[in-house]
């Protein structure tokens, strides 16, 4: 029987990659008068739904939906974390 | 004292709010054979590090970080998940 699920991923640089990005927005904030800010790093949040029969399936696909299509391996990590829908009760026939 | 944080922040785009980024990325994955992807969201996961004198200056301060620069409030929520930084330990004098 398939399963609904909500995957939270996570798409961050690697350490070692610079960060242009965040590096902006932290010398916008060093502007703003914000200079107890440090570091600033960003990534990307994505949301999915998908049905699988289970959740080791769900995490297979997901692992290659991330290598193929939401992170680039040679410079980003991603994340996953997956929670189960719980399916609406259905009444039983009887 | 100062404490130094690490903050995680979520910013999505209010469930109202259409994410054409999201669909493409959905549609996108119609076209590679994961047709079991029911919905995709994309947002910024940015994570930032602050020195502040306490958790509830900390919080305040990226609150209004994210309204004056990260999150766009008429069309994105933001959500800060704050964890304090151990310091360093120091031997005492004496």
């Amino acid at each position: 029987m398939t399963q609904k699920y909500f995957a939270q991923i996570y798409v961050t640089l690697r350490p070692s990659v610079l960060d242009p990005a965040g590096t902006a927005v932290q010398s916008g904030l060093q502007h703003m008068g914000y200079d107890n800010v440090e570091r600033v790093r960003i990534g990307k949040y994505v949301e999915v739904t998908l049905t699988a029969v289970g959740e080791s399936e769900a995490r297979e696909q997901l692992d290659r939906i991330c290598d193929q299509l939401l992170a680039n391996p040679v410079i980003e990590n991603y994340r996953v974390e997956l929670t189960e829908i719980p399916l609406p009760l259905t009444p039983l026939k009887g």
